[in-house]
């Protein structure tokens, strides 16, 4: 009676240890605003109204993790600063954030259309989200399922 | 000089929309319980070691926001409960999950593979998240920008 993945923990969850990294609403903050271009400290914090000791810690994180890295300009007649970028795992958050704002426009509309669109950059066609199994498919949720992969450890 | 997405603001971003509604950590692992079938308090809560006061405002949270709904069951000889399932915009959430585990199986890898794999139910082949363009193009990470849409708002 009891469903199957009752016999299976959670202590190595793969969710669970992407949360540890994506962390809470913040992150998201700060990662669509290097996202949508916007790299240097103070642009961040204006546009995005992220509190300054909130940033520092996001964006320290973000580097600890191996998200973002810092790289130095200046501007004449100032000190050095940094602005953030995407690494390579960085940038492999983009499915996350588009199925995010593809959820979003969904379920969550406004009148008028939405207000950030993902685009191919060149053909400027709009991206979407799509599943695929390694079949060729496009299942929608209904027929997918998470099943206990290799490393799943008994409760 | 200024990147063009500092002309637009954040007030209607639909990530800050949609963060508002899955909101934290503990929402993602309520809504894994119940896409991996687990769908009782008492089994959430052994299973996801969540605080039961947490689990209570979650899943409250969630039924409000139409992700989830209630539907009541009664063991022999026990008084109704209920368990928790996915709406149609619950269901809708397996992109963004789907997302996550690929991303955390890439950059946070488990010796031995991973502990939860989606796979497309019959087939059973393993799922997995692509981009594409209304043009029909599969970009990379590199080649997707999140531009203004019809109801982006200048700051």
């Amino acid at each position: 009676m009891a469903p199957e993945a009752m016999r299976w923990s959670t202590v190595n969850c793969t969710i669970s240890r992407t949360m540890d990294v994506l962390g809470e609403k913040w992150t998201f903050h700060v990662l669509r605003e290097i996202f949508v271009g916007i790299r240097r400290f103070e642009d961040i914090r204006a546009r995005a109204e992220i509190p300054r000791q909130v940033l520092t810690d996001r964006l320290t994180a973000l580097i600890d993790r191996g998200l973002l890295r810092r790289v130095p300009y200046r501007l004449p007649g100032q000190r050095e600063r940094y602005e953030y970028r995407m690494t390579k795992a960085g940038l492999d958050l983009y499915p996350v954030l588009v199925a995010m704002v593809q959820w979003g426009d969904e379920h969550l509309p406004l009148d008028g259309g939405p207000p950030l669109v993902a685009r191919h950059r060149g053909c400027e066609e709009e991206v979407s989200i799509v599943m695929r199994c390694a079949a060729g498919h496009e299942p929608p949720p209904r027929e997918i399922a998470f099943r206990p992969g290799p490393t799943a450890e008994p409760r």
